[in-house]
């Protein structure tokens, strides 16, 4: 099952993906309401029922593109892991981390599956990394490997998009990898009973429909499943914290010469089984003003 | 004016902080709800009630210490500068920053004025750091610095708790920076109204007494205004997010021999005008079992 967020002529509302469109889940369950995190949090009383609305057969209705919001509007943690695929190590120049390297994308970062991405006025070098984003079902502390599977409520499609002077720019990568919008995620969440093996899904990422990242995430270097492992050492995991597990090769940044992010640019991030998502870049809004 | 939340028989209030304890707003307000960061939000509709109030003259009722909660439950980001007063550069052996250097705590990190400090299985040095915190009072973007202080709430004392073992294990700082609990903050917030120069205040941190970090907010490197254009150029500031801005030196780990909390070690963190926050250091919950 696929489980999203749509833009509707009422407001949002939580629905489930088909093949054609959507079924409005709000319409038959007035009392869900249209938040996910409460839903993921709550998921055990409410599955029951809206397997049964999905089995009803009803006909989905069609969704316009960028009316597909991003399932959870705002995250409480989105964790990322830096060097995780063979072939982005080796472009960037530097070597296999010894353990875990991990980094994190400030919560204004969310942004939905087929929005603008801001090409801000205070950074240059805009970069995309495709990536499979792990978003975590129940509260978990010192988990093993073996019980994170447990853990995970599905999987997304993410962009992980990367201010690279000021990534560059100082040893931290926070703000470079935290500008307004810059984390489009979507276009559902697509449930783990429903991806037999998220190890085993081809990713890539096309620019202007150039394939600049293709990969499968058997490349991994640490599974999702030591990377929750990992973090559950230091910080409890909550419902819809995001995990951005890794980009493969292919960054802009790594081509030579380096080749940013411009205006106009469509970046399509795909994963088989997960779906795509596609942003055109565009300069942050004209009309915001200093102090606005 | 000095704004808290804090713990009743009847359930948490907001309150107004006095020098003998609290006037509990909610007994004269019961529609304010308990949630500062709507207090925030909605602080125009609000102050001239709640200054009605305080200037009523109502007697102060005595709050329990540990009856102090941290004045937001769980603030949207919690952003912290390194290497911002020169004292600690030094201590660290490492050059000025040419530029301000930024990271962040996880969410999960917030901790009450009085409550433990977790010192956790998987890590062995945790450490101390005094700062003065910002709460961000409006959302902004592209401010200037000299617009700076008008978006700024008020401000708390703060200690960003580091565990230098994994903080030093990663070229990313945002795990050792985030376990959970890892940042207590308090005891209330002193709006900024109440205080004329927030960058002449004298902050220090003992432990078990003994005087560690002892400064002036007068030698930050960069001003918090300075720190807020900086953050406004990357990313939308929201009501609620909170500003580490820098730590004197003294920590721990710059001892000779480093020197590491531990079990029983009590953290006061104190800023003249703001009060303090006390901690003691226990380990991590014996009852947490993997999984839980």
């Amino acid at each position: 099952m696929r489980l999203a967020r749509v833009q509707t002529e009422n407001g949002i509302q939580l629905a489930i993906s088909t093949g054609e469109g959507a079924i409005m889940l709000n319409r038959h369950i007035p009392e869900l309401g249209s938040d996910m995190l409460k839903l993921i949090q709550d998921w055990d009383n409410w599955s029951a029922h809206i397997r049964e609305i999905l089995e009803e057969g009803h006909a989905p209705e069609p969704v316009a593109t960028g009316n597909w919001l991003r399932p959870l509007d705002r995250p409480g943690k989105i964790l990322a892991i830096g060097l995780n695929y063979a072939d982005h190590i080796a472009e960037t120049g530097m070597s296999r981390p010894d353990r875990q390297l991990w980094f994190n994308k400030l919560p204004n970062t969310a942004n939905d599956p087929y929005n603008t991405i801001p090409l801000p006025r205070a950074g240059s070098q805009v970069d995309y990394e495709v990536e499979l984003v792990a978003v975590i079902a129940k509260p978990c502390r010192h988990l093993d490997a073996a019980q994170a599977r447990d853990h995970v409520f599905g999987y997304c499609v993410g962009n992980d998009v990367s201010v690279r002077d000021w990534q560059r720019a100082s040893p931290q990568w926070t703000l470079g990898k935290s500008f307004d919008g810059h984390a489009p995620f979507g276009p559902w969440i697509t449930l783990d009973s429903a991806v037999e093996n998220p190890h085993a899904l081809d990713i890539q990422c096309r620019v202007n429909g150039d394939v600049r990242q293709k990969s499968n995430t058997r490349h991994l270097v640490y599974s999702i499943w030591d990377q929750i492992a990992h973090l559950s050492q230091v910080l409890t995991l909550e419902p819809g914290d995001l995990i951005f597990t890794g980009t493969p090769g292919g960054v802009g940044v790594a081509m030579e010469p380096p080749r940013f992010l411009a205006q106009g640019d469509i970046v399509r991030c795909e994963i088989s089984e997960l779906g795509h998502i596609e942003n055109c870049c565009e300069p942050e809004g004209a009309g915001d003003g200093p102090g606005t």
